[in-house]
């Protein structure tokens, strides 16, 4: 399937893309069931900074950002364009040339499992990128991949037009089908927890506010006196 | 010994925990003979801070912070957290709910050999951490540990009540019961540090402050100007 | 080789050594043909910070840091010292007071394949550090290793003399007698590249600027709108 | 979707799945275009071994192996059971009553980007294993994933019903319709590759049998005798 | 505590040091509930050998194997010489030479968080290691540790007397005083495994010799036949 | 210096290659003074395998293997053929048809920090590899880098001509104009540790072997009774 663009992809509906960048990727990823995240490796360039998006789909070559060239095409305002590899490579495929052309594009961050490069012009430009390895090696062009088909990227299937949502914790992709849906359930874990939280800063603990205490006790929990456990120990060993 | 929670342990010395605050960690682990320094894969999720305090630990299964739970009601004023899982595991074990509850009960900071989340809310709220990884990725509950038992964290074994120090370069422990002791190596090694650093603003090196010339000279060193090494290397080699 | 100190190795010249210094080193890597970038695995202990210098080499065994005590004399004004040890070790073989003796020297940097520490103190200090890792772990004195000769780091060869150049995105080397040339170069690419992101400003992509479309076309990139893929897709799979 | 169990998903043609265990994994892979290959930390337990077989997939919680079990009931004759953590997890997830189990319904292996226990009973039982890591260390019971769902899994989508071959190389994955096509492409590889062969082992070169040369030589290699290669290079260097 | 060196240490009851080496480690990890098992990362430099001992323990110094050579003497007849580095140092501290002084005295195998050398004459030899690492890469002398004190290797605390077993799936340690303890619940696991095996073997699976399907239910586990899963997904999402 | 193919280099006298041969790589290594050994993530593919042999170095580019096929043409009967990236790279450079082609030509084996693939039939060849990586996965032909210059790999440089030798500890470098002092080094070297091997077979050991209970003394080491040493123990721990 090497050299497939797909044009006109489907979009996620842009007021559920915008409604989700209201929340932290943790909240997004518990409201849709522990699901969506991509691996803890990809980390953001630039610190503080949260977005939202409509996924453009890329996969590239080892050493190779000739797709990366063709995907620009393929996106325009609201756009987070997604990369990854065919093999594992941490090399510098993105810079800030793409990063120009992206911008003046609405294109509102990339996300890539590999390097990038020029990483003090991407901050002053203010282009959000979360990656895999900043790297100043530069890509050879000329190998195929394909744009916008589902790609796998740090362990999770992203199609396109799914939303994405990156911020200092990570990366979420939300399908595009669900996504009101992560809204609403985004919305109503952010009020439980504002509850919790204010308990919490009032002084109780989350084996009250969660109810746990019981099942603890049927798990087998046994709370013993420092001066007891002492005594037990010592019978067990000698350190 | 899973599901013990030994309530009541040992403090340090409270004046002796602050005390070693004022040091950093690396004076710290010089002053107590190079021991006791935890692995460099604990990294602080803030820059610039640095805590002490007395060693509150816990174990946790893989993917399950139950047990962050339970050892919140064994931490208080003066505590900082010390969690390790059973397997290693770098999902997302503490959030900003449980950082808040910790922060409200007076603890200084937590170290985690696994992940953590909300990071860019734990910033805001100022609750100093050192963890493994970042990751979104939630815990389910149920399965149990320990809380307050001896644990070999990144390394080192570190028993509840022992002090905790920890700074942009890593974190340290402090059996409770040297602490004083170390205090006091701490503040004569900084004393002269402070010597050391005099003679070398003005301009001597080491090699003279440390006396280690005649050292060098018996191990063999030789000094060679550029054009004889170039001589002797071309006899060797022709790269 | 072991305990072999070379002194008075020859300089690249200052003027190129500045030179370089105003480009990134993603620019300079390119400017020599994609060659002389070190592992991306050096990263920068100070965000924002760009250097060059003429290279002055050590090497040091695991765990023992004599060797930078011996080449701290060979280094003077306008020098970085690159330092590797013979076997990987991650342990802090540098910290403040080395920091304030090179400084003193007027050292403009180090480069090291391994551990530093006091990493709060060379940031307040404004020391430039690139460096493998963090560790408040100390080092032993007593092994010998070489000053100034050859070495093998993070990928590539570095001799005494070479330019080295490290920004966020890296270190970079030149060999010595380069290092007028790729100045050169380097502005010669800057000037393409400013002329390219005025185009990318104004809305053009890469596809035409570098003039893509032929090559894709030849290689066999094949348009498909979303329905049709979906069509042509259905009959090679079911997910 | 965490929870759902697909029953009677499609499979791929017995014939073509058969057909496919004649090649090794490289050839599949190039024969379908360069795609398909699961990530080379996939590593086989037993050495020599090769498999195909029809695709059974399942998700697993970190630390939990219930999904195991429960997918072990959809697996029957010349099916591969393929499993993937919701998160990076490398504790035991399989050993060998999970292996008894399988070998008694005619499961021909299993591929799993995590943990497996109980090597050496493996090897004596005979039950081909793909897997990241060996580790002792058990699983708990009671979180939920889901069972023939599309997952992503060491860089690659697998969907139930794909073809699944793995041998020493590591794991390839094959979509279900492509399986013919792929079958047809390996032999003519095979066949292309035999003829090369023989013209290696007669003496030829790549440069010759590939037609290299005129490629070489427009891309600019420049032959160079040593001699004359070290008159230049000391222009450039002094190392 | 550097340079101690403990000596007449408690050894574990040798019957049951020899009644343990007669299962498998993922046995006696269960059999004391899951405790106790060292990182995965240590690996057999042999295959197909299980051994079990009473544990002399040691911490060497980054890249020095003084300590080695001093807990030799502390070793004797049945004893298994575990060691870890004070920093984590791949670098090979162990080879031939030490092997056959060990061997001549006993000892069954060595535990190393680190690297080894001579695994061609080691395994000529059959002397049984498990090891972080192969480094042909020698050790200096000089540098101090301690012999027969608790260490933290391989993420767990190991007493002197405690007894270690390791096999093809890693290493464990038992608690000295727990020792005959876990020997039975150890054979009692064993005893309940083979009842469960022929139950698979004689075709019933884990859902129903465990009784799983309850609580599968109650946890909201979900069967759906591919037709319906199709139906459903293609609600949720295109790909 | 991309493009370069070196004709003719010099080459180590044969008779050196074999002699060095007999030798393990750990002794050659010591034998050099601890130099030349090359980093331990190169593993033999076959167990149980020495070789030596004359380098021929080549450098490629990430993902693409044309520089394989144009160091072929300069490799000859007893050289070893050593590969380096110019970027980290694992995927799949070198498989049974480019074996063959160098069987045919006397290459004893091949030495790469990078992937190779078809390792069954490099095992059933008997044909000696060690690689970084085995991944199925290919490469693309048509980016160059460079024939017999010196590379720097797995943290060595290596010229072309320099002795290499292979066996399952790892890979030595020996510098083409050392290699007749290194194998007289060796051989009295492995002289020496037959006399010590003889001592340590007849129950002495290496405290008094290599007279090191002098040095010991001062640096300190202290040997206490296990019953005194749990005295001093519990007056600075509880645990």
């Amino acid at each position: 399937m090497t050299g497939i663009v797909v044009t006109n992809p489907p979009h996620a509906d842009r007021e559920a893309v915008d409604a989700l960048g209201q929340h932290g990727i943790a909240t997004i990823h518990e409201a849709q069931g522990r699901t969506g995240l991509l691996g803890s490796h990809l980390r953001p360039i630039q610190r503080g900074v949260r977005v939202s998006g409509n996924a453009v789909t890329a996969t590239v070559a080892p050493g190779d950002n000739t797709m990366i060239g063709v995907a620009v095409e393929q996106c325009g305002d609201g756009d987070i364009l997604v990369v990854v590899p065919t093999a594992p490579c941490d090399v510098g495929y993105f810079g800030d040339l793409l990063a120009t052309t992206l911008k003046a594009r609405g294109v509102r961050g990339l996300i890539i499992e590999a390097g990038v490069r020029d990483v003090a012009d991407l901050n002053e430009m203010g282009f959000p990128v979360w990656a895999k390895a900043v790297s100043a090696e530069g890509c050879s062009k000329g190998v195929l991949g394909d744009v916008n088909v589902p790609i796998s990227i740090a362990g999770r299937i992203v199609s396109p037009g799914d939303v994405i949502v990156a911020d200092d914790d990570g990366v979420v992709a939300v399908p595009r089908r669900n996504a009101a849906a992560v809204v609403a359930a985004a919305q109503a874990r952010e009020e439980k927890e504002a509850r919790a939280r204010a308990r919490y800063l009032a002084g109780e603990i989350a084996l009250d506010v969660n109810n746990m205490r019981q099942m603890l006790d049927q798990a087998g929990v046994r709370y013993l006196d420092h001066a007891d456990w002492l005594k037990e120990h010592e019978k067990g060993s000698d350190g």
